[in-house]
């Protein structure tokens, strides 16, 4: 079976914007390829090295959260970066053979560094950044890395990488990964702006339903309908967008036809969103509790992944080495 | 007692400036302090990655001359960098703090490109040259680090990034290394250029001495005494440079002398020096002879210094994973 790979940052609670972007689609690739599945701990240093405070804790929260949406440690190998070592070692030896213009010019590189303008990104790491990177994903052979658009450049660096160092050591260890491309429908944040936890617009898995209840209610929706004998347009109100991911065909025809043509209040719209999100949520938050109450230790819990990982790679790295002659 | 590091890349077998400009300091060394000395097998990759067909075989040599002229595995703790992953991690880890423009200002940076201006030297493992030889000196508590003066720039890097990691972990970790200044003395090499395993004008600590007599009697000397009735000039002698190291200050008297006043024939001269030079390497080749028999495996001889290298990294590591929060 062919191998996926995919990794998170461990950054705190995940929300149905991640669901939709990444988790569903891992859930599903669980039953079509042999996934592996990984807590990105040291590429979160990457950009938040100057605040670690909760990195370690942030680990158990995304394991979670993965188990909770039907990520399923029998079907896919689950494991932490920072545990497997061969990461770093890969790392150093492809860093010999990386030239540092491959890097400059990725252009997440300089995107990045334009959106969190208030951090200093000016350290190595940040600018290995793609081939740490490679190293987490040729490191198992992965064949298949889902990725959005704006990642195919990424994969590329991946790919380059792979072919000179065949070329330079006359060899052929790893697999060109490719990317898989995922949809990602837009769901904006309850305040109209990005869904980002740093603007708290967020609307978590495991968030209480009551909490749900009152940020859905109070959401920003088409700004043009100030009441409710205004007519809206669907196409641009935020609710809408969540409507597409979440309502029936039917109810979003009655929909678009209440709102254009002032039928139906905006509480009457969220509340057909509040009906689906709960069922939605619940069976995802109640998963969750068995899990937490599960997992005492969460290294514990990943250790068979973890060992699992170690393998694959060692077996790697063992042909590296040799080639490498270290 | 205070901790000495010190390593030397694999890259053959050493010759007489090594035991001179560094080896012989590292003998003296082990009786003041506790020295780790280290097969810095992941540095000799930044240079010869294209060419890295040795540098497994090269490990068992340098070791061999080690062992050769009296470095002692009971008093010093003897490595493989390579085998120690905790370098990888630490690089990893340091590498998000460190600024790409700090290593871009060293000066050996740009001064070895231009050395090595035929290799392609732009990759991310060149530039980060100094930020591995940081990880190699703080992952021992290093506090000192013998150096010529040219490498006293790499040393302040270190104690930079150490700062960098104190101030931004709000912790006392590492040690901040110093330079131990070694005085080299100059050999130059038997054709009166550097002495280098490229141009083969080197007098190598394992040479036989057959082919050591051939290399000196043909050594190049002052090039204006054409004749034995020429007045020569021992100042710019690269013959009598080697007196400087191995000879007798009477013996220095009559040559100077002797050559200045034409008393003496440059064959004299140099076989005052070859008396020298075979009670020099004598010893050394048969502690040489001693080892190649008792040493089958190499990394099995090194598994004691291997095994405490791993254990000092490993209590270091713990308390950087523990600041990180990874
Ligand atoms: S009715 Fe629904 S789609 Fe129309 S503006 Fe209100 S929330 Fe948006
Ligand atoms: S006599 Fe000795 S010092 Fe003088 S030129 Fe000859 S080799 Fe050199």
């Amino acid at each position: 079976m062919e191998r996926v790979l995919s990794g998170m940052r461990p950054t705190g609670k995940l929300h149905i914007g991640h669901y939709f972007g990444a988790l569903k689609n891992w859930v599903k690739l669980q039953d079509e390829y042999e996934c592996f599945y990984f807590v990105a701990d040291w590429h979160a240093l990457t950009t938040s090295y100057e605040n670690p405070e909760n990195i370690v804790e942030y680990r158990r929260d995304l394991v979670l959260d993965w188990l909770s949406v039907g990520i399923d440690p029998e079907k896919s190998t689950l494991f932490v970066q920072s545990k497997n070592l061969y990461h770093a070692e890969l790392f150093v030896l492809l860093s010999m053979i990386t030239p540092v213009s491959w890097l400059e010019r990725c252009p997440s590189y300089k995107e990045i560094k334009q959106e969190l303008k208030d951090r200093d990104l000016n350290n190595i790491g940040f600018l290995s950044y793609p081939l740490l990177q490679t190293v987490d994903i040729i490191l198992y052979s992965a064949k298949y890395v889902p990725v959005g658009v704006d990642q195919l450049p990424h994969i590329e660096i991946s790919r380059e990488i792979v072919r000179r160092f065949h070329f330079l050591y006359k060899c052929e260890i790893f697999v060109e990964p490719e990317g898989l491309l995922t949809e990602v429908p837009k769901l904006l944040g309850t305040d109209g702006r990005k869904m980002s936890k740093s603007y708290g617009n967020t609307i978590m898995l495991s968030e209480d339903l009551k909490s749900v209840e009152k940020k859905i209610l109070t959401m920003m929706t088409d700004t043009n309908r100030k009441r409710r004998t205004d007519p809206g347009n669907p196409d641009i109100c935020p609710v809408f967008d969540y409507h597409k991911v979440f309502s029936t065909d039917e109810e979003r025809a009655e929909i678009i036809d209440g709102c254009k043509n002032a039928k139906i209040g905006c509480i009457d719209c969220k509340r057909v969103l509040l009906k689906h999100l709960f069922s939605f949520l619940e069976p995802i938050q109640e998963k969750r509790r068995y899990y937490e109450n599960l997992i005492k230790d969460v290294d514990e819990f990943l250790a068979p992944g973890q060992k699992k990982a170690e393998e694959t790679a060692g077996a790697i790295m063992e042909k590296v080495r040799k080639v490498m002659r270290v």
